[in-house]
Parts: C-alpha cells; sequence; structure tokens
C-alpha cells in the first residue's frame, strides 16, 4: 500500500534492484565468459541511486563500477567500503583533473586517462608513489568529446615509454551511435579502434555500452559498459522484452473535484472541458521531474484503467481527467505514472527527450524505496 | 576563485542570498505597507535550497512560508526551529492530507484547506484538541486544479458553521495567466473572488503570486505570494531590470583537444566542424540539469568571451567550440553557464520551458554555495 510508504510525500519511487541485477546479467549473457561486465553508476546510478544499485550488483558479481568524477567516485567508494565491499573498481571517466591527483590515490579510484596532460600527471604521481598506479587509456574514435586525440594517440606510439610504470588496464573508446545498429560510424569506429590497439599489445580493450553490447561480438573485446540498459530502457529498442522494468512511480491524489462543461484547467487555461468532469489532481510536477511537456499527452493508470493528464503540468501538480474512472478505484488515493501503456520510452518521446534524461532528472523531492525482486 | 570551491565536482551553483532578499523586498515594495508578503520556497526553493532561501527571508522580516507538502513543511520547520525562528508560519499549499493531521499540529503547519474533506477532517482534529487551529482557505476562482469548487463554496456559504473554532486566517485564490497582463482571465479570477470575499468579511485575503503582485493593488489584498521574482526571473519580463540575479553556474573544463575540419561533435555526430577547432569538454551535463535541448543553442562565458555550445548535450558533459577564445582565458578552468548574454530567460526559451523548471530541476550533483552580496 503506497500511501502508507509515501509518508508526508506526494509521490515515490520504487526501484527494483533485482531487475537491475537481472538487467545487467541479461547484458552479461550477450558476451563470453572472458568479457567483463561493468556497470555504469554516473550522474547518481541515472538517477535511482548509486549507492544502492552499486551494492546490489556487488552482491551479484560485478567488480567494475564507472561513474564521471571524483567527488561520485569518492561517495561510492566509502558507501562500499562500509559495506564491506572494498576490492571493487571504481573508474573516473572525467579523468584526473589537477587537484585531484592524492584522493585519485587515498581512496582507491581508477582514471580514465583522456589526454597528454593526464597521463602526464598520472604518471609523475606514480612515480613520486613508486608505485603501478592504475588507470585506462580513452583514446577518440570519433566522439570529439574525450580521449586522446589523433595527434596524441600518434605521439603516444612513438612515445610508449611515457606509460611506463603505470598498470594500463584497459584501452578504451566510446560509440557515438550505437543506438542505431545500422549506422556506419559504428563499423568505423570499430575499425579505427582495432587499428590502434595493435599498437598496445596485450593491453584489453573496452569500447561497448549498452547498445554497443547488444551490436555484435566484435565489440565486445575484454570488457563492456552498460548503463541505461540496466535501468530498464533499451536504447535502440531491440531488446525490450529481455529488459526488466525497474522503475515504479506512485503519485498522491491529493484533490478530487467536479468541474463543468466550459471550466478551463490549469496554467494559461489550455485545456477546455467538454462536459462535467471530476478532475483529480496529483501530487506530481515537473519539480519532482514530471516534465512539463508531458501536460496533455501523457496517462496514468488508476487501478485497471487509464486516464489523461490535462492542461499544463504545475511545479508540485498535475491534473488528470477522472470522469470516466470507476469511483472505487480512486478511493486507493493514488496514481501511476509509469505504467504498461506508458512506458518510460513513451514518456520520453513525449518528453521529446530520451529515457536517460528522464531518470537522471527525476527530482529529489519523490522518495525513493528499494525492492529486491 | 571557483574551482577551488568546487573541490571534486564539476560544476557549482553560487547563490546569492542577499539578491533573494532584496528581490523579496522589491515585490514587497510594490505593495501598501498593511500587505504582508510571504516566500514561496516549495520545491527546495524553486531547487536553490529552501531552508538556506527561508532562513535568510527570516532574517530580512518575512514571516510566512509556503511550500507544498506536509514533508517540505517539516524539514523547513526542523531547520528553522534550530536556527531559532520558532514563531514563522510554515503553510502546506496541499493541504492536510488523511495521515497529516497529527504532524501539521506537532510541527505548527497551517494547512490550506483545499475542499470540504480537507476542511471537515481540520475541523475534526481541532474539536479533539478543544484548539482554534489555523488554516487558510482556498477557492477555486478558475484554475480548476487546488481549492473548493463552486458548488462546495456555495456549500460553505450556506454552512459558515463548518468553519467555526478555526483560525481562518486568509481567504485566498490562485491565478491562472497572471503573467499576461492583459489577458481578461486576471479580471474576471479578480471579480469573482471580490464576489465570494463578500461572504466571508474580516477574513483577509491572499490572491497574487509573482506576476499577480506586478499587475495592480487591486491584486494585492492583505498578503502577496511571490515565488518566481524572488528567485531572479521575471514571471512577465516586465521588471527584469528590477530583480537582481540571484544564481551563477559554473563549470571545469575537464578536456581541451584539437579537432579537424571535418570532424563530427557528440552523440549522434550531429555537429560538423568546418574548420581546425578547438574544443573545450565542459563537466555539466543534463545529468545536472543544463537542459538537453540546450545541445547547438546556449552559449557559455570564458573570462569576457563567449563560446557555443555544439553538438548534443551529454549525461555530465557538453562540448564547446573554444576556436575563437583566447588561450589566456581557458587556463581559469571552468566557463560561466548562465552570463549576461545568455541568462535565465534565454536558457528557458532554448529548453522551451520556463525558467520556473529550470531552476526546479537543476540537478544535485553541482555542489551548492551561498553568498550575500
Amino acid at each position: 500500500m503506497p500511501l502508507s510508504v509515501m509518508g508526508h510525500i506526494d509521490s515515490c519511487l520504487t526501484i527494483d534492484l533485482g531487475a537491475i541485477i537481472a538487467n545487467w546479467r541479461y547484458i552479461d549473457s550477450l558476451s563470453s565468459a572472458t568479457t567483463t561486465t561493468a556497470a555504469m553508476v554516473k550522474a547518481n546510478g541515472y538517477g535511482l541511486g548509486a549507492k544502492n544499485v552499486a551494492e546490489a550488483l556487488a552482491n551479484a558479481g560485478c567488480t567494475e563500477f564507472f561513474v564521471a568524477n571524483l567527488g561520485e567516485a569518492i561517495t561510492l567508494r566509502q558507501h562500499l567500503d562500509e559495506r564491506g565491499h572494498k576490492q571493487l573498481r571504481i573508474m573516473t571517466l572525467h579523468g584526473c583533473q589537477r587537484d585531484g591527483l592524492d584522493d585519485h590515490v587515498a581512496f582507491r579510484i581508477t582514471p580514465v586517462l583522456n589526454d597528454l596532460e593526464q597521463l602526464s600527471r598520472w604518471h609523475m604521481c606514480s612515480q613520486q608513489r613508486s608505485e603501478s598506479l592504475p588507470a585506462l587509456l580513452h583514446i577518440d574514435t570519433g566522439m570529439t568529446r574525450l580521449g586522446f586525440d589523433a595527434d596524441q594517440i600518434d605521439w603516444l606510439i612513438e612515445n610508449k615509454s611515457a606509460l611506463d610504470g603505470l598498470d594500463c588496464r584497459y584501452l578504451m573508446s566510446h560509440l557515438v551511435s550505437a543506438e542505431v545498429a545500422d549506422d556506419p560510424t559504428n563499423a568505423l569506429q570499430l575499425a579505427t579502434f582495432n587499428e590502434w590497439r595493435r599498437w598496445f599489445p596485450g593491453m584489453p580493450a573496452s569500447l561497448a555500452n549498452s547498445a554497443g553490447s547488444m551490436l555484435s561480438p566484435d565489440y565486445h573485446f575484454q570488457m563492456t559498459r552498460p548503463g541505461i540498459a540496466l535501468y530498464g530502457a533499451d536504447p535502440a529498442d531491440q531488446a525490450t522484452d529481455k529488459l526488466m522494468r525497474v522503475v515504479t512511480w506512485q503519485a498522491r491524489i491529493i484533490q478530487l473535484r467536479q468541474a463543468k462543461a466550459g471550466d478551463h484547467v490549469g496554467y494559461g487555461g489550455t485545456h477546455l472541458l467538454d462536459r462535467p468532469s471530476r478532475i483529480a489532481t496529483i501530487g506530481v510536477g515537473y519539480a519532482d521531474g514530471y516534465n512539463r511537456k508531458l501536460g496533455g499527452k501523457a496517462s496514468v493508470l488508476i487501478g485497471p484503467q487509464t486516464a489523461p493528464v490535462i492542461g499544463r503540468v504545475s511545479m508540485d501538480s498535475v491534473t488528470v481527467d477522472v470522469t470516466d474512472i470507476d469511483p472505487a478505484h480512486l478511493q486507493h488515493g493514488f496514481v501511476e505514472l509509469l505504467h504498461d501503456d506508458y512506458n518510460l520510452s513513451r514518456m520520453a518521446g513525449d518528453a521529446e527527450t530520451i529515457a536517460y534524461e528522464i531518470l537522471t532528472r527525476l527530482g529529489t523531492r519523490p522518495s525513493r524505496h528499494y525492492q529486491n525482486s
């Protein structure tokens, strides 16, 4: 009964850690036994709670975790240490910034080295400590965002001693369009990656994000790095039946009201009622992450029936036309914002964005509950 | 020097509490001395930190604070009590839900009563305690979202004893289109409100949000309830020069790279470089609240120069074309995401939304710093 777990909050997210584990195992099953399957838990575990997600995946056997920056890494390290998971690898995709060297070492964080500046910093750090510090080497194959550019890779190939004394665990790159299986960019990036790889014999490699993991075994190498698929969203709409739904989002009915034909609903009066109507005001708004573009497009589930979101989404509430809803279902006092007829993918479409943005921009106001299915 | 305050985080928000106070005083100055100016601090103070904002405004003389639900109210009450501000009023716009009566009383929270059900609950609660509990009475004048509907108001007028024993502090309603000064809905709602008001003689009244406060003194009554204007955004684009900017948002340059003419930038390779370019990758992405629609539209400030955001916004980073930027400015290592040429209003426009959504959906990852100008 969600109203009781909501407490004094008007909406709550239930995150199925068992489903996240199942999704991780599914991605893991796509590659051979010699390929490690890491987990992306950056952006607070795609908005769902990096600590809980990483701990659940660690219990399921995942040993490699990626975050964006050192702040995220330290928070996660401290939590995992407390929970007895001391041997896990945590990698910072943004690498070691000027002021982050000591704490990378102190918190046993592995930086992804994205350019010569980061490499030389980490190399110097390693020498000062007479320690072979771990690192990943990120070479750019077409994203033009992070990673060594072509000139820097050329330099590196000619100056391999720059890597001496470092424990380069993986050579990695990142796919631009993996979610479009037939985009020729994929094969181009793969070819470029393989070409560079020849210059780093014996170094394990990693290229695939979630969508890349689904492309073909050619993209798997020694480590895949799924993110969005773990959280139940299918980047390429190809494995929807294989991925388990992770997020349930429920919100309280804070008021039920009668309205007349001719009444307007919400800010700007954009929705005109063409019949006597019953309106439910729901305690979720754009401040909770319910995108403002969903007004007039989304539907919610009330018992077994769906009802349309009408008028503009407010900061703290939305209005739903429940005229056709059996009053018995309204008695339960809450609605489901994500449901079979209106899943994450459809919500993202109506919000004119991608599921990644829906998840990572869920607000802090909804309470979060974790279950293990 | 922001890089030092950022610590291991890649972007930081600086919130000018002095500017919030100045904006509150400006709205307060629009109405007569007998009109109280409350403050909307719901949705965690429009994303900027309800505790800090409310405390600053309390120090400046504000005594009435609105939040959405009881969860927000309790968090704020506990903070303000700790800081010695025990006499302030905190009101829940969503009113007293079924399970929230005892805690409304325990934490001295005043509910806004939105319908007969909430009224009868609070009335019963009041009787059980033989105490005249405070409340606001919200009547709907056209929003069809929260507040007594027409039938319920009629009933109430005929059954005034339903209010006996309650301390009804204000009769309130909410404007639908106050940000459009010449929208006839404003005058209609004002007339309806005044008509109902006659039936509650002696009860103070409140109608105006930020934009309503700027319409005319007719809308002020005994209390105005500004929100967005406090945070530096002008709902009606009429007082832009009167409102002080509240939010500074800076982000770290995490990598500088060279790219060739013909290279594509970012996911989907949507941005094609037509000349040899220098690209800065900035540590802010949509997970931080930097809307995904800003890719290819926004600009950032680097020293005294602006540079365009190119390609798609990623979860944790954006790419900026800094080819024309003086390298000396890049040395500082950070950029401004909001600046004179690209303020909150322009960012909201490019994101196809309103400043309210930009602010309330700022992520938790950027660090927050408070200053008092």
